[in-house]
């Protein structure tokens, strides 16, 4: 036996990899090229930051992976990986500046691999972030019948007086909602029910497996010009509980429901899943992915700036009972 | 349907890490509580650096996972994850802040989560790491049968001119070898088809269930004393492959067969497995994890300091042909 027996082919990963290394450099700011690559290294003195503080986020794409793998959507998850823990790193305040992938598959398929970090790089391009470090990993024992998992990490860098923090947060304050493309990652346990039990043109399954957006976008078009007081990722739990997690005690928001349309995908995931309204709020995020939140004097010129991309979906108002959201 | 009945308990879940957050926070040195928990914020201003360079890592614990889920050693992996990169982080010069992990599986076990989550809590402990995020993922559709997988993220920081630079190695100097605890968690590929065609006592299978050896400790020990050169991290690749990537051009490291004894642990995968003598040196640490450089004016005070760990593998000579490593 050797280790090609056994199910591993470690030239194959190395050459997969050295392929990709162009394309993997295309993403390297302020990398110092690791001499010895036991790992990878990112030069936060570019950045003349007075008290850096680092804001960190592992996350996967959960059972998206399974949809996806099915219909060789390989270059959606690849973003969605690095669009979701983009995400989270914003509603910090942070920069986000390196991304690390892990990759696990029972055997090696070079084109899913490229399709994959393909994927990753785009979004790594889109949101200026250095792809310094991975792991394909063949695990023929643990990854059968082509199953694969996608995990990755962002690191970001925030000024620490300029984390969010709930206590900055006003009566009055403007909630702005930036449109998902559809479910992102979450609900996908449901979503694949649903899709192996109803058979269904392949444009209708298109509709769950649009890539994450990439919300970084947004705060960078606003960044120079309003100061945005704290950001919700709406993923797993949807806007309520997402939401709760920004606001101080003191507070609650009021979210009119008449502000967005609910889009068609979460309907039809509704109707073919037989899930109740409640369930279908609190596992999805029903069109709204993001949430920013700004003094209401700066509301009419981001809803300006977004266009079609943000709706002004609430409010913050005195909190006289535990409801943290209402639904109005 | 509904989230549950899609083999989703998000309650579960959520109650499995309220439960460790007191053993998590133990971790947390420098780590601000994040208001909002969308992502982990680690202060790194609390360490005044000049120049600070972020070192970073993702690894999992390979096919190591399959054998410790069977024979229920989760506590090992758990410590594997976080030591494998540690290990890797120090190769750079830098130290280890803060640690994510992902863990995933098809249906959460709470005592088995317990156990992996109790060895990566004991490891960050060990290693002075915080514990700063995580994703602990239930995807029915991926793992069956009670498969899993652990990945973990270290970051870490180093001054911009302490890097480990390959430039500054000289001729002369001693590479000091590091005592392994056996196969840490390279080779797994091969060892579990060893253990499932080989019956055998559950003592000889335990050889292949020891956790990493942490060797951050080894390099707090001496910091204060000793100028440390180089460290090669000794994993899939052996030491031929991964004492290489620490090594200039102009110099060839020469290691003394005799200095140490090849633990019968590896005798035994080779006799089982019918490996080449090649093989087991291309695959396994064969014994020395790590691999320190040091000045030759240091060597006798850090051999005299690692006592049992270490031994004086070899030196570094004029290279005059393509060998990067000799065996002798």
């Amino acid at each position: 036996m050797n280790y090609k027996e056994a199910g591993v082919d470690i030239e194959l990963a190395e050459s997969f990899i050295t392929n990709l290394s162009p394309n993997i450099e295309l993403t390297h700011e302020n990398v110092i090229k690791s001499k010895n690559n036991f790992c990878g290294l990112y030069d936060l003195s570019e950045l003349n930051m007075t008290k850096p503080v680092l804001a960190c986020t592992t996350d996967g794409v959960g059972s998206k992976i399974k949809l996806a793998n099915h219909f060789k959507h390989y270059r959606t998850i690849g973003k969605d990986v690095v669009f979701n823990n983009v995400n989270d790193i914003i509603c910090s305040g942070a920069k986000p500046l390196c991304f690390l992938d892990y990759f696990a598959i029972g055997k090696l398929d070079v084109n899913v691999g490229n399709d994959i970090l393909g994927g990753i790089i785009d979004a790594c391009l889109a949101t200026n972030v250095s792809l310094i470090g991975g792991e394909t990993a063949e695990l023929p024992l643990t990854y059968t019948d082509g199953d694969l998992d996608l995990v990755g990490t962002c690191i970001g860098v925030v000024e620490k007086t300029n984390i969010f923090d709930p206590d900055d947060l006003s009566l009055g304050d403007v909630l702005i909602g930036l449109k998902s493309s559809g479910p992102h990652s979450n609900g996908y346990s449901i979503i694949n029910r649903i899709v192996w039990e109803n058979p269904m043109p392949m444009e209708n399954i298109e509709q769950f497996l649009k890539p994450t957006i990439n919300y970084y976008d947004h705060i960078c078009i606003l960044r120079d010009y309003v100061d945005i007081l704290g950001a919700a990722n709406i993923t797993g739990g949807g806007i309520k509980q997402n939401l709760s997690r920004i606001l101080p005690d003191r507070l609650t928001a009021v979210i009119d429901l008449g502000s967005f349309t609910v889009p068609d995908v979460f309907m039809h995931i509704q109707s073919l899943g037989k899930l109740t309204e409640d369930e279908m709020w609190n596992v999805f995020n029903m069109g709204i992915g993001m949430i920013l939140v700004v003094d209401p004097n700066d509301a009419d010129f981001v809803l300006n700036k977004l266009g079609d991309d943000a709706v002004q979906l609430g409010f913050l108002i005195k909190r006289t009972n535990d409801q943290s959201v209402i639904f109005n």
